[in-house]
């Protein structure tokens, strides 16, 4: 069965990172059928559209999406494509790596991240000349859905159950909501769990990583929880993402568009190559995905190195040589 | 002229970390007078109400106010006590001690909060069985308020300006208002700032504290934000901090309880030391506010210290070493 995968680019290295993990794809041989489309800064230029409908459309129906990154315009490119896919959870490793200089290199995290609501779901008015509102949506569906995968994820693996990360001390109805509910279906599923206020993970995090594992949380947490991850393990550079949907998903590196070294063919593409692994574990690939993930690791110990990490690799060097380990 | 100050000590540790504070201010002979009052978990246990409305008025109309920690009740307490000073800002500085174990030890962050609004404005509601919301409220004049502050506070000692950390990528109406004013009221100051995306300032913090240095947030953002770099200089144990209104305030360290130590006698009282040199600052007291500084900084650093700095001394020990070197 012939898999669509819809590619695209966007902006600055997303050009450069993105065609890189299109060929690994294409080294393995399986029937995927890549579709590109465009979004981001450079298309809004010529078209005054962010993204186009056209691109909407492909994502909202290929197998899945393999996206690169977009500059400015990123939250007008990357929250509608997270609804092209319905994607009701964006899965963010975040562990350190071989060869790369880490404030933590202990850590190794997963986070769930709900996707589809929470101050993300942005009804926001101008009440008056002073005031403003945005309403803030926590629903028990989603946060069942989510725990639904959580729970799932957590047995597929060596993983001792996950951690609910809220703030319902103060959110006591909408994060008390998703905590309760979170923590329900965890429970119907025989699924052990903890919880952290976000305020005592971020402190607790930095202290001792290992103290955690699977991090279950609502939307902006999961956003601001699994950058300052990234931080520990030493940049955004290396993080792959995955926004889950019940019948695609898009993958996606952390990292953004890379202004100061966009169109010099040296930015590192090793987190999107991680990402499109993530994309055949997805589609079913486990053996496949598996290969990627250890040639990735392989030349990130042993190069060769893009500059961000010390070498002076390009792109398609590191590409060829992940591709060599196949 | 005497001023009142409010002593709440409320629960676990903060009834002993507390009157050590007391003792550092009495020793400094200024003419203080010092009314105690309940709250927290053992109040509420003996009467119901976690926040007494004694403790509440006493609040509102002392000059000051020492506050310890509370326990489960802890939202029920502070943020109330927060309203009661009308404080529209809380000033948390993070940095790391000689002596102190620290993953990033060159941290040293001032972040002012915004400290009555966004999500703690805390209107919710269960619209159905599936759907929770709650409004977030952001003013121009809360953020007026707060920039006012800022513009102030940076001028008053060696800082080049501040970051303005936000979310307006996504909350476009409410944080693109409060960076949009707190901007403009930096601009006609002549204040410089930078503006960080609160999950790209999560990465950057922790790759590199030292390219921040005064960061003004909103309400939630200072919350965790805080709590990060407290993580990064090692701990919340000697952060203190300082809620500021216009005719009050109120000083607390950032730690909490600390259950597994409470009753000891052994908790290190120096962030609620700190923080009541943060309140004779307030009050006008400089000169006693830095020999207050001085003294606990070379405790910490000769010591004696608490078991948490891996000493063995007493609450008591530290809080009589510091007064020997006011
Ligand atoms: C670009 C932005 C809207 C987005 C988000 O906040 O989700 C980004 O920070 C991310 O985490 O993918
Ligand atoms: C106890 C809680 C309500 C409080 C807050 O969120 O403000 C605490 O985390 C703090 O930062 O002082």
């Amino acid at each position: 069965m012939t898999h669509e995968i819809a590619v695209i680019p966007g902006d600055g290295i997303g050009q450069e990172v993105t065609p890189a993990a299109v060929e690994v794809l294409e080294a393995l041989e399986i029937d995927f059928e890549f579709v590109e489309a465009d979004a981001g800064d450079a298309v809004k230029a010529e078209t005054g559209e962010a993204l186009p409908q056209e691109t909407y459309d492909l994502a909202a129906s290929a197998d899945a999406t393999l996206f690169g990154a977009a500059g400015e315009t990123a939250a007008d490119v990357i929250l509608p494509l997270r609804t092209a896919v319905d994607s009701f959870v964006n899965v963010r490793p975040a562990k350190a790596y071989p060869g790369v200089d880490a404030v933590r290199p202990e850590t190794d995290l997963i986070f769930l991240r709900e996707n589809t609501e929470g101050v993300y779901a942005g009804h926001e008015d101008r009440l008056t000349q002073d005031v403003s509102t945005l309403t803030r949506v926590v629903t028990e569906s989603a946060s069942e859905r989510l725990a639904d995968f959580a729970c799932d994820y957590v047995a597929g693996d060596d993983h001792d159950g996950f951690s609910i990360v809220h703030k319902a001390n103060v959110m006591r109805e909408t994060d008390g909501l998703f905590r309760d509910t979170v923590k329900r279906v965890a429970d119907d599923n025989g699924v052990e769990t903890d919880e952290v206020l976000m305020d005592a993970f971020a402190t607790r995090v930095c202290l001792d990583p290992e103290q955690f594992d699977v991090i279950v949380c609502p939307n902006l947490a999961g956003d601001v929880l699994s950058d300052l991850a990234a931080g520990l393990v030493g940049g955004l550079g290396l993080l792959p993402s995955a926004n889950i949907g019940p019948d695609r998903a898009l993958f996606e590196p952390v990292h953004g568009t890379a202004p100061d070294i966009a169109g010099q063919g040296v930015a590192n593409p090793a987190a999107t190559i991680i990402s499109a692994a993530m994309l055949l574990e997805y589609l079913g690939y486990d053996e496949a995905s598996e290969d990627v993930h250890e040639a990735v690791e392989a030349t990130l110990e042993d190069g060769p190195r893009t500059p961000d990490l010390g070498g002076d690799a390009s792109t398609e060097d590191v590409t060829k040589a992940i591709i060599d380990r196949l």
